[in-house]
């Protein structure tokens, strides 16, 4: 599988002309604060003084999780296709919140354990209906992982728009998410598991002893691709596919939360100039998501106190990327609008 | 003067109708974190399960201010309405936000020290050219501070919404606003005072300086009313009165920054049911806001290091007033949409 190349957006002489930009438009010195780095970073990514927002795009992947037989998640697994119903149908938070803010939504199932048939508005690039247990056995095969991630980077070549936002559904899927985080970044099991959907503190511990007997079975395992392929979800391995893509065709990249964020874990491993596409839309309520953010050195926009997934933060943070880059379009500069700067 | 009468939001039986509704959703329990609290409080203001938002209006206040004089901005005199003209021409900060937002602006000339003449889109509630220098003498008097509070409410007897922001414009409103918060909010200076639109760290002591000498000069001054006439601005008061007269008229009120926060801490003092109808924009970069909003017990919805004032905050905030009104309104259920609840 090739996995594409992505450059750094790094440059000096446009990251000078887009500061003069900034600072020419009529207001103090740094004081549109997170817009001003946000417009910068798209200037970067889009590789110009003037960048614009075309068609931006929620893609929404579905997924089953073989670990649920473990008892790892408040709800059961059958809400993971009633909640691709609910999306269907137009119900879910994620709809309201694209629809309210402009950003079309692909549903996409990567591999959920039930039979759609063909239905208008679901994407169909299921790999098996639900992982393995990786209790006992890895969740995918490296086929599998590598077929997951080629269906996600073939999405996004299709798409229009130059801003891809990233959601997820799937039940058991944060526990997939903290044996990722766990693996990639290094860090203790306890700061990885959280509540999920709402697991009471017992049920936190039962996640836990879940995990940590689980990665000591795959103890061995270390390769990002490999860890992947061991503790899955088909949703997470396609994300993961989808962002690399967007980022060699030079999108911004809307990062979600703590699921998202796990795929971009192994997306920035295999290709760490990924970082420069994306922007964290929020910090999530399911703990670990801020450590995980602060492994990835990233600034979430948000903190509204999410846990929903689906990417309902990608949704939220959208208005803001827009704001970045009208400010930058529409606003008029200290010589335009004859205002006088600074004095001394 | 009549200030008019603030009832408080509290309905037991109404809150719990909305938390029912709310928890009805097709999504774990409390996982929209603030946006739950947002649609709650909404629904409280207007006494309904099915809250709506409707015409949304920003009402941009500008003034001037005699304590320029003392040095105490980074910025001359004029700026004011040289960006009083740049709202009207639609190329400040504000013009792009509120339009890309679906907000109507309307700039409201309290007190600017500039002939502007008739002008279409500009609102002339002039009460004098700039506040006198509150330094030596009260910035105005009795009977312009009741004027500028009568002016404010009239304004808002005549919007037709019933959400209103507020911004403001106006060379050395930090200052007055800085004053107001050690008066009413009992703080020492030195954590009421900050940079404003850039000051260096000597010109931050030197207005400190110049704050210290003039409360101690009105030391005697303690009611909030004679606080307001004596640190000023006509644009803070005008907001203050235009603020008691929202929430008399049961409107949601979108509080920006540093100076839109002080004219609150009048009309709080005056009225302080007028919290329950306030919801936070957000935390500027201004030293001292953090605080005046702890002083509240305000939480902002957003952080994301503004410090231009002018409404901006308000304007960026609105998506997610929308979000929270728009969930409770077009989510499904978990019965209608057939999604499983929680297990056990």
């Amino acid at each position: 599988m090739l996995i594409p190349a992505i450059s750094p957006t790094a440059d000096e002489a446009l990251a000078l002309a887009l500061v003069q930009a900034i600072d020419n438009k009529t207001k103090p010195l740094g004081s549109l604060g997170r817009l001003e780095a946000l417009a910068k970073q798209i200037g970067l990514i889009q590789r110009t003084t003037q960048p614009a927002l075309t068609e931006p795009a929620l893609l929404v992947f579905a997924g089953d999780h073989g670990i649920v037989a473990e008892g790892v998640s408040a709800y059961p697994q059958e809400v993971t296709w009633q909640m691709v119903e609910n999306f269907l149908a137009g119900g879910a938070a994620i709809n309201v919140l694209a629809r309210q803010n402009g950003c079309a939504l692909q549903v996409i199932d990567a591999g959920v354990n039930h039979d759609f048939g063909t239905r208008p508005g679901l994407v169909d690039r299921k790999i098996a209906r639900g992982t393995r247990n990786f209790a006992h056995e890895p969740a995918m095969t490296a086929e599998e992982c590598a077929l997951s991630l080629e269906r996600g980077m073939a999405l996004v070549r299709d798409l229009p728009g130059n801003v891809v936002g990233f959601g997820e559904m799937g039940i058991g899927n944060t526990t997939a998410a903290a044996a990722l985080m766990h693996k990639l970044a290094n860090m203790p099991l306890a700061e990885c598991v959280g509540a999920g959907t709402g697991l009471p503190p017992e049920g936190v511990q039962r996640k836990q002893a879940v995990l940590e007997s689980a990665t000591r079975t795959h103890a061995q395992v270390s390769e990002p691709l490999a860890v992947l392929a061991t503790f899955g979800g088909f949703e997470i391995a396609m994300m993961a596919g989808a962002m690399l893509q967007a980022a060699a065709l030079r999108k911004v990249l809307l990062i979600d939360g703590f699921i998202v964020t796990s795929a971009l874990l192994v997306a920035a491993r295999l290709q760490p100039a990924i970082l420069d596409y994306c922007v964290f839309a929020h910090c999530s309520d399911e703990q670990g998501h801020r450590r995980m953010l602060d492994y990835l050195g990233a600034q979430p926009l948000l903190q509204l106190g999410l846990r929903l997934g689906e990417g309902t933060g990608s949704a939220l943070a959208l208005p803001l990327l827009h704001a970045a880059v009208n400010f930058l379009d529409q606003m008029a500069t200290f010589g335009s609008a004859q205002v006088s700067t600074q004095s001394a």
